[in-house]
This record gives C-alpha cells, sequence and structure tokens, in this order.
C-alpha cells in the first residue's frame, strides 16, 4: 500500500544554454535566445515526489516538514537567486537545460531520502516547459 | 486503446493529527502545529482518476456526469465542512493525514466504480503538498 | 507616481459561522453546513496590497522582505493552524465570516505600515470566495 | 536515464456530443446538454509529453521550440477557432468527445515525433475534467 | 466600513465575432479566426463582485449562498452549453465580445442584487483575456 | 458605458538589484541576495489594462489581436531573454525592481495606446509578489 507524497518548492535563478565545446555560431543557432551571453532567467517551480509504505504509528510515507527541510538546504540554498552556469558546481560543465537541472536534483536528493523510498523530480521552468526525471 | 478520464472536486474540512496512543507531548513533538486539539483545516483539493477503454458508442471510458455525482455522493457529502477527526468513521481511528484520507477515498470509490477500470487518486492538502494513490 | 506593490501569504485554519445571540436553530438555517459546531476549516490564501511613492534610492515602495516578516509575524503566527473562533482574540466575539477576518487583518496590519502608504487586503477562503476591504 | 518533457499549448473550439447512429432523443439523454445541436465550446488546454534520453551535446531530450512548432503546426492550427464536429476530419465520423480528441491529437502527433520517443498527451477540457493518453 | 464580496463562476458556450450590418469579408477582416460562421467556444470564468456594508448580526456583506444561488439561475443556466449567438436573447442583435457579454451579465445581475451594494463583473475569456464591467 | 479590457503576456528575464551610488556591502545590505552581482532571474507575468468606451460597431474597447501585438513589439522583444540591467537601456541607470518595471512598461505603451483610453499595468515579479502602476 503504497502512496506518494509530494511537495512544491521553488527557487528563482539566471541561466543561459551553452556548449563550451561549440562555437558561439553554433550555440546561437541550436539555443536560440536562450543562449544569450548575460544571461535571462526563471522562477523555476519545483516538485518533489516520494512513494512508499504508510507508517503505520504517523500516518506519513515521509515528514513533509523533513521534506521541505531538506528541499530548502539541498535545493534552494544553493539554486535560489544564483546564477546557474557560474555559481552552482554541476553546471560549470554541463549545460543547465530543465532536463540536466531536474537530473542534478534528483542526484543531490537521491543521496538524503532513504533508500525504500521511490523519488521522482517534476521542475517548471515556465508554466508552459516542465520536465520529470524518476532517476531510470 | 485506454484512456485516463481525471475529474477535480473539493472539499473544506478540519482536522487535527493525532495518535491516540501516544502522550500529548509526543503529539505535539511529530505533528507540531498540526497537533493542535483545537483543530486547523485545509481546502482539500481532489483529482479522481479513472482508466480504461473508450465505449465505441459514446466515446466515454466512464461519463463525467456520472463519476462527479459518484464523488457528490460518496465524498463530498461525507467529507465537506466537516471535521475529519470527530465526524467522519474511519478517522475515528486513522490519524487522517493526506496519505491516510486519499487511501479511505480510493477505498470507498473502488467500491463503486466498474472493477474494468482502474483507478487512482490525488489530494492536495494545500496547493504545496498533494498526496496521489492508485491502490497498489 | 504611486505604486501597488502586493505580498501573497497563506494561513490554513478551522473555523465556524456562529453568532451567539442566536439560537442554534437559527445559526444553522442563516449559516447552514457552515456552523456545524465541530468546525471546518480553509486555506486562507492572503494578498497584502500597498500603495505609496517609489523610493528614488531603493526603488521599493516598500521592501517586500519586510512586508513578508510582518505579515509573517502579525498575521501568519497567529492564525496558521489555529482555530479562528476558539484562538485568535478578535473572533471570540466576532463571527469568522471572511469580511470580518478581512477587517481585522487590515486592522492589525495598518498599526504597523507607514501611514503614508495605502493599504488594502484581498482574502480568499476558497478558490471560488474572495473578499477585498481596503479601509473605507 | 530518461526524462520526460512537457510543453502546454492551447485552442479555443466549439463541438457538441452526438453518436449519429442514434435518435435526437437518445443523444439527449445520454450526452445532456453536451449534446445541445447548435453547439457549445471550451478553451482546450493540451499538455504533450515526451520521454527519451538526454542527447549529451545539447542537454535536450527534444527541442522545446521544435515541440511547440510542431505542435501549432500539427493541433493548433487545425484544431484552433474551430468547430471540431463540422471541420476537424476525423471528428466526422468520430464523436469529439475529450477522450477521443486525445487519441486523434496523439495519432497526429506520433507521425511526427522520432519513435525513439515515447509520447503521452493531456487534454483539459476544462479545469475539473481532464484526460491522458499514452499509446497503450 | 464597506467590504467586497467575490464569487467565481463558470460556463461554457459558443460564439461567434459578426457584425450582421457588415458583409463577410469586412467580418473576416476585422474579427479573423473569431468570425468563423461554424462558431468555436470557451470556458468562461465569471467573477462577481459585490461591495457594501457588513451586516452586524451575520458578519456577511451578502450571503455567498445567495449570490452563487443567483449566478446559477441569473447567468450559467441561461449561458452555459449554449451557442450565445443563436440561444442568448441580447446576442441576436449584439455581438458577443467579452465586453458585450460583461454588459449584459452586469445588467442581469444589477436587476436582482440590492440596490445599496455595488457590482462589478469580471470576465475571463481565455486565461489570457478578460474583462472589468462596473457599469459606469 | 465603460469596459477594462486586461491581456496576459510574459517574458523571462535576468536581473539584480543594484544602486550605483552605492557600496557593495550597502547594496548587499539594502537587497540581499537580490544583490547577486551574476544576476538571478524570472518568469515575468504581465497584465496590460485598457480601459474605454466599446465601439459599437466592433463590441471592442480595443482589439485584443492589436493589443497583444503592441506588447510583442514594445515589450516582449525588448525584455524576454535579456539582462535587464545590461540590454534594456532603462535599466542602464534605473533599479530594475519590479516597482521600476512596471513603470518604464506603462511608460512605453502609453505613447502607443490612445490617449482616450486609460492604461494601467500589473506586474507579477514571482507568483508571491507582484505590482500594479496606472500612471497616477
Amino acid at each position: 500500500m503504497k502512496v506518494t507524497v509530494n511537495r512544491k518548492a521553488h527557487f528563482n535563478a539566471a541561466h543561459r544554454l551553452y556548449n563550451a565545446d561549440w562555437t558561439d555560431a553554433r550555440n546561437a543557432t541550436v539555443f536560440g535566445k536562450c543562449a544569450n551571453p548575460n544571461y535571462h532567467g526563471h522562477n523555476y517551480e519545483l516538485i518533489v515526489s516520494v512513494k512508499g509504505e504508510i507508517h503505520p504509528e504517523t500516518g506519513f510515507v515521509m515528514d513533509m516538514k523533513v521534506l521541505k527541510e531538506l528541499i530548502d538546504v539541498e535545493i534552494e540554498e544553493k539554486f535560489d537567486h544564483k546564477n546557474l552556469n557560474e555559481e552552482v558546481e554541476a553546471f560549470k560543465t554541463l549545460n543547465p537545460t530543465a532536463e540536466n537541472i531536474s537530473v542534478v536534483i534528483w542526484n543531490k536528493l537521491r543521496l538524503k531520502i532513504d533508500e525504500n523510498l521511490e523519488l521522482s523530480i517534476t521542475l517548471y521552468e515556465t508554466p508552459r516547459n516542465f520536465v520529470t526525471y524518476c532517476g531510470e
């Protein structure tokens, strides 16, 4: 009897899409205005989903207060009001597309969440563009 | 060729989180302000999802008017403007966490929906906290 | 050149609608299921709107961080996860309708916000019912 | 390491629910006000979800600009501001329920999206009624 | 001490934009795809706002249950699942733009709401296009 | 008989809050993480509101297609996927707070909209922070 609990969070960040192995011209062709070297930014909305058995004593799969705190410390403090390309270690060598950001977040949280719990991530880059990653 | 049809509903209710086998102090430690003995409350948003074959004559998996009526009778009439702990039978002995509420709703609806149709439930306790249960 | 800055906040609370001068029967007739003596509850969404001149040095009408903190201390700490009728002083003698709650919130905040700034309050009791009060 | 990318789009259309093999009376009984011969309409919200490996050079599963353009050409230009029953070929012989519309959209897009990518469709007929189809 | 109470409602309808005094060509030029003679449609979201004194006995400006019922009878029953041009009397001679629909709704409700209460109407034709009318 | 028509638009941009007359330390103290010299960013949601008489021939206050196009050309093309501090002329000497951005947008649009129409601007910096400016 497994239930998924979901917690929404958000962070506001600057980024640009850029492949360092390419010329500027190719970056501009492939990534369009997202390659702007002066950066642009987003209000990222994040949903962290954790699936597991309900603990009979608490009625919780995972205490939402603990999950909220974990997202604050592991993700919001590191990503919020930051320039992802310049200030988040993982994106110094990895293009900060929504896809790659979702994988980085999943990897960070996977280390901190009980291995009996399944983890998936939904990340809204804009209200019209979003991605989901579940580690498979 | 299976399609999932989803219907949103809502109910407003009071509850508190509480384990009757624990001391008040332990309830306060584990559940924090959610353990307030005077209750607090939520606008619960419910999504009921039913998956099955499209009937060739109607083009419906399940008539949404029938599903809406079923949710009204089985869930909204019993949960809306109620104190879940005091007035909903299931929660007299079960802690009304979002997880447990979703299981109770799933069990109630499962009895009333054609067994050829798969059922899952999403329940928003707040816009930032929600759970999903599909009976597995 | 006046701009209005708006900050959203929320609190989850239990309440019932009740006039202590009336019989229970009259309360039930007028307030319907909202009069339930066991309480029900809501996720209240609050928008606090402050209108004034832009400070030339900061570009702010009012620092949103200060406004957020003020709403936390004056409103959220006192209303969140509370039973409004039982635990918020103002509603011991005042029926906690959305209308009256908005006036109480406006009065609390008015004392703490610079008198050169105009104040108005929008309070959502549900996504379909909300009220606005601007002190007039 | 597969990620799902999702793109939201919308179209506004008129339709009626109607089975040409039935009498008008039976249509009215089964479909209620949705059978109105003068039509009614909706703001359809569409989410197109594409799952696959992240390309190491771009960091994309599928370029969102390409997906947006594809939805524009294949779906929005053909469905937006149209009468689905009268003006969209598929619905001349198929009842335009949300279920059937989602299957028609999935079939149209499946032809244009790389077969290594999984496709699913979510279609909101109203904010409270929506369907999902993934081709199974 | 005046508070505004707001109630959201909705209706789904077909319409077309059309001036009967013009040629079809001019209608097509001015109204574009909105002039489609086969109609298109929308999920209209309606907010009815009523401003007045709080009644000291009830704490209400106007009982939301009464306002909801009034909107049901006066607007939803007459507009929902209808073709506005063909089936709503007012639009047989008036172009059903969002602007004109808001005026028609305001006029209908104004007759039924206490003259001591101020009335305004917000009507969403789509999530991106909406209008407001307050009778001035 | 004046109606307000409202059109939503959006743009994604990077910015930082910064007063060039201040030391870095004072900028950091006043603007906190918003002063990050590497920038952060937002999905700005913009509502442009235009109030005036309904034209009897069209039923429009202002053709929404024209308003949409005007916002595209005057605002979205100049602000979207840009670094506001570095790439938008007005903010080279003006701190791009939400308040100041709303005034700049209002001034740009005021020049292009018929003087018989009243103009106001609502700008969401995040879903919880937004501002309104109407030129007064």
